[in-house]
């Protein structure tokens, strides 16, 4: 019994427009669809304050954290929310309200899929 | 005799700039000039046309490609060229001049360095 996990809660549309889809990118050259969907991934870490505050939520004890958990990143709390939910919509990072606080976690297997398309050549 | 192997010709101002310095990031919030250096690097494959140009030559033959060899993104070749170069300040691709044409080619060890940054949490 104490194997049982629960499923993450997500939005489904969400989840699903940012599900990556593509081979390695040393594979072959994308369609200009499959490079639409993967750059705005990319494009989401792109960004020093972004990049911080999603180390800041992917390194955080039990792999989640509120806004209230992230404060020295250097920006103020509106900006920290608004770059949380670029990441949100990138489809890196899920989110929960509970209370009065959103709690994001990182999305494990899109961030695994960004490792994916870096990785070498097949040998 | 047969195992020797050349070592790449780079510019080493541009190699060490790109140099990826930093560890997954689930592993601890960054600091500000760790997301700097590396924002840079997810900010070159944040754009659709040069995701698509970065597996061009990522996937060509020999591992390298020219101008020349790229002509079927749909954009014309000085928007080429120009995407091209932001790639190879960002460090993901070097390159060599040979007669008329310069020739791109990924380099693997930051490619590799942006793939280990999507790593995991330790496990």
């Amino acid at each position: 019994m104490s194997t049982t996990k629960s499923l993450p809660l997500l939005e489904p549309e969400t989840a699903e427009a940012a599900t990556p889809c593509c081979p390695p990118l040393t594979e072959r050259t994308f369609t200009a669809e499959e490079a639409e969907r993967t750059a705005k991934m990319f494009k989401a870490l792109g960004d020093p304050v972004r990049l911080r505050l999603f180390s800041a939520v992917a390194s955080h004890p039990g792999g989640e954290a509120c806004v209230c958990d992230i404060s020295d990143v250097g920006v103020s709390q509106p900006t920290v929310s608004h770059h949380l939910k670029k990441l949100k919509e990138a489809g890196l990072l899920s989110s929960e309200r509970r209370g009065t606080w959103v709690y994001y976690r990182v999305e494990p297997s899109v961030v695994t899929a960004m490792g994916n398309l870096l990785a070498p050549a097949g040998n």
